[in-house]
């Protein structure tokens, strides 16, 4: 059995969850609270020596990690349905557009960074949150002008993984207060794949570690 | 005629401009000084919307950016030599190897994240340097703790896109006066790589738009 190390609030290990979820790969998950520092255990870091979410372990002889790289092994190894295109262009194109979030703004507002910018500048609470918001607008910014009025993926009229990664991206906005008012091309490509059934399915919100109770604004992503 | 489009400083155009060089393929440079706002003038953000370099321009319809996506693109279009494993499973690590930089670490200090830093927080140069000191050692840390004692690349016994970012990392760190001695495992891989002649070749410093006297610690990277 292939086991997902995730957590809830995981951007990163959402984006694995869809990708798993629309290629019908069996899989479990076992989860980790990062907020109260389960990654460190001796336990997890055998998994992980990064401590770091998603890991996917069973599949191969070393477990997998990094979002990008579990999802290339999964177009790999499971390629149906295709989250790349056929063509190289297209293909540089959709990866160009997974990094907007995976490299450009994800990277930046993790509880790990935040948590630095506590100790070394004092910033508060108000001021991470900020900080974060900013970096999902500019992200957004970089969405708006890649995509063409209409469209309702982020490449051609299929989904890919750059959707997966915008997918992720609109709920750490959304986390963060972040109006898509002034993205409306990016709107209309929410519109349309927030209600694919196995992106919906793999909402943070809807995970079994998930509180109850929300009241996750501020408190991602992960 | 492929054009790279580039800034001397740029760890990021460095690792391609490695590859280009290791696969020989035959290409120009356009240097853009990024600390004179040129990413940012009408004619190159035609060719990147985004304002970053590198941007690969004249193989494709649209620009080739984002240095993972460009990396890919060169593997499938230029396979030889090989800059990915055989193996899905060893494509994969090598891809959770490069993202260490270009996701983890790189993002987190780059000039227009420094930029945040001073103005959100007042953070002077000397607390940007340190910032920037301190990813790379937690860098440098994650590589060290996924290196074989007595490695001399990053997987295996061929070159790969990961040893492309560690060569990439180990400037950065370099810069930012990151020492290696609690790093030996990197500091042996160190030793290998950077000797060879095609990664040589591309180091910043030997780019025609570095200034004649060095002068970078703190300045970049970008």
């Amino acid at each position: 059995m292939i086991i997902l190390h995730s957590f809830w609030l995981s951007l990163a290990t959402y984006r694995v969850r869809i990708a798993l979820n629309l290629k019908g790969v069996a899989f479990e998950e076992r989860t980790h609270d990062l907020t109260q520092g389960h990654q460190n255990t001796a336990a997890f870091r055998a998994v992980n020596p990064a401590g770091a979410v998603p890991a996917l372990e069973g599949a191969t002889p070393e477990p997998l990690t990094q979002s990008l790289a579990i999802l290339e092994w999964l177009e790999e190894t499971h390629p149906t349905p295709a989250l790349l295109p056929a063509d190289a262009a297209g293909r540089a194109k959709v990866r160009a557009m997974f990094l907007i979030t995976a490299a450009d703004t994800h990277p930046l507002v993790v509880p790990r960074v935040r948590a630095q910018l506590k100790k070394r500048f004092g910033a508060d609470d108000d001021a991470g949150v900020e900080w974060a918001a900013h970096w999902f607008r500019e992200g957004l910014a970089a969405y708006e002008a890649l995509l063409p009025d209409g469209a309702t993926r982020c490449h051609g009229q299929t989904l890919s993984i750059a959707d997966l990664a915008l997918a992720s991206h609109l709920i750490g906005a959304k986390r963060f207060n972040v109006s898509l008012d002034e993205y409306p091309r990016v709107a209309h490509v929410s519109a349309s794949i927030m209600q694919i059934p196995e992106i919906a399915a793999a909402h943070p919100d809807l995970q079994i570690d998930a509180p109850q109770i929300q009241e996750t604004v501020g408190t991602g992503p992960s």
